[in-house]
């Protein structure tokens, strides 16, 4: 109960907690009434938490011979145009003709249909819906939609004296990583799989910001980018190593029953379904750190197995380990994405260059995977989980 | 010497060892051949600099019991209109009429006339000046520019499905301390001098980035922002227990001759130099970093003391800690501004709000003195000072 008598979900105690106690608030709330949703400040309790998790794990990822980088906040357009995300990333809005307020079309019609259903629908099949189900405008009532239409979810700025040259804050590390493996590979002389290791800021122009750390406009991510020749992807004894762990997941036929398959590393393996040795290996290593190392329950964790649809422009097979929370559901936590040789093959063809790498003589275009794991989704779950009254 | 036999200064050895051995280089160097300067990207031998200065100050900082902070890189823009930013943080530059090219003012007269009265004249003094010299375009080899102009350094990007907001990359990660005062002050419960603790990046639109890592577009740094009651600054025996510690001060006076002034902290205090307890013990804190935790040779270091035209905007008293490299010269590391009320009170008046510290029972406005460490020129001089042949 807060102090009004009104009883709270375990989601708004925890949230009213961590603001009262120092861990996180929306930034700036004690001055400017309507400032923007979706930015974030960590105080000295949340900045401690940051600081342990994003230790933990970049010593897991050193261990395992990854290289640090640090690339810039800020790039220019030309990588994310070569990344594919100046034509593909972006979300699907309405907006009310009366109030003239915005919304994902995701958020609009969730109380209707479920989130599987909701994710594999066409724009069309949506517009059909909002109209059929005859959605009301959250804000103002009205039941008067725009067509359904795309938005970018990139912030751009410009550069340079005259402004001339268009830069993208970076919604993911990762692009970073791509154009800079060559130079690593050239300095460290390794040789493949290399790791590359990343943790920092990501910026999205969220059209709803929400539910606390769940949905935000600058965000904190630690993200692997292993690159590796998928003729011989490595990591064959580690995963022979963990052959009996067992894995959790929701397979994309599973999706109506809930049904989780567990699934030992070998068998996994044996069956394809987690591809190769190398991917296999890096979904243990992730669901361990979220299990053995902060603590979350395993019947708390699984895999989800993502649709064509579902995934990402980039690849061609994507897990989202996913933590339950009472008050949220099944929540993303990392994404664990097999982007094959789509990020370096975009470089290659619109800057002209041979990001090649050789592997005995000859020359290979490296594949890559990536798990990547949201930092305040973390804590927000760590929180949840670890509440009692 | 080079491969081709041409003999390079330290600064461009040290520069292409750094790049070849995976400390840092040019953001895109190998793939985008006309990539906006002043982006660079560290690799694993840079990233371990950086996490091992960072984790050497912020103990420093926290033993002091500094709280740390992690706020937004992206503000709404009210934060720097009340910070005076928007109106303030400008370079001067003038444009090249034939090949439309824009050069900082104080880059094109640098060959000209000496630094120190380069950073004192008037906009009119510099148009004259540039006219009288008949300075030529480093670009085309033309003599005819435009008048001087003003050219805001910040960032700016729309947020929100609209698109209507805008907002700021900081330039330095002050007003998020600023903003968030109240709440850590409410949360920890803590007294004045209270000291916030931020790492993390910042954004500047150089008109002429260069010299490596000393003019950045994005780069990274360390703040503490100590509030204090003016009235009762404190430190007090903190700076009694090193009062025999020597400060090395060049004074406004002798810029001209470049004498340095060792002056011991409980001289510098009962002078009245550096204004109180609290910024005398913290300019020896800083020094002590830069040489005996870092290990820059003493008389590599000086405090080059500000004029009323140097100074930022906010400033009341400011001290640029320089590092002196025979290539470089003497280039500024750490800023130390005392920033007074300037920053709080621009906040209250724009927002309305009361953000005053209760001090035994009475409100006030704290006050805030500022030593701000660019990490990326505390690595670069780190690197010239230790390379031999």
């Amino acid at each position: 109960m807060n102090a009004r008598g009104v009883s709270l979900s375990v989601f708004e105690r925890v949230m009213e907690i961590a603001s009262r106690r120092g861990f996180f608030w929306p930034s700036c709330s004690d001055v400017y009434s309507n400032y923007p949703a979706g930015l974030w400040s960590y105080g000295p309790l949340g900045a401690r938490l940051i600081e342990k998790i994003t230790s933990l794990w970049r010593r897991i990822a050193i261990n395992h011979g990854a290289y640090e980088l640090i690339t810039p906040n800020m790039m220019s357009v030309k990588v994310f145009e070569a990344s594919g995300h100046t034509k593909h990333f972006s979300d699907r809005f309405v907006e009310c003709k009366k109030c003239h307020s915005r919304f994902r079309v995701e958020m609009l019609l969730a109380g209707h249909i479920d989130k599987a259903s909701l994710e594999n629908i066409t724009d069309a099949e949506a517009d059909r819906l909002i109209r059929e189900l005859n959605v009301k405008c959250p804000r103002c009532g009205s039941r008067n939609f725009t067509e359904v239409a795309r938005f970018n979810l990139m912030f751009t700025t410009q550069i340079g004296a005259k402004g001339g040259e268009i830069a993208v804050l970076r919604p993911e590390t990762t692009q970073g990583s791509v154009v800079e493996l060559k130079h690593v590979v050239r300095s460290m002389r390794s040789k493949l799989p290399v790791i590359l290791y990343q943790q920092g800021s990501a910026f999205r122009n969220e059209i709803s910001p929400r539910l606390g750390l769940v949905r935000l406009r600058e965000f904190h991510m630690m993200e692997l980018h292993i690159f590796f020749d998928p003729e011989n992807p490595g990591f064959q004894k580690e995963v022979e190593s963990i052959s009996h762990y067992k894995l959790r997941f929701l397979k994309l036929e599973d999706r109506d029953s809930g049904k989780i398959t567990e699934m030992e590393v070998g068998e996994a393996l044996r069956e394809g379904y987690t591809i190769n040795t190398l991917i296999t290996y890096w979904l243990a290593v992730v669901q361990k750190f979220f299990n053995e190392t902060l603590g979350i329950p395993m019947e708390r964790l699984r895999y989800k197995e993502l649709s064509d649809r579902e995934r990402a422009h980039y690849a061609a097979a994507h897990w989202d380990l996913e933590c339950y929370t009472k008050d949220l559901g099944w929540i993303e936590v990392a994404n664990n994405a097999y982007r094959t040789d789509y990020d370096i093959r975009g470089h290659m063809s619109l800057s002209g260059e041979d990001l090649t790498v050789d592997v005995d003589g000859k020359k290979i275009i490296p594949h890559m995977y990536e798990p990547s794991i949201g930092i305040d989704r973390t804590i927000l779950n760590l929180l949840l989980i670890s509440y009692t009254d």
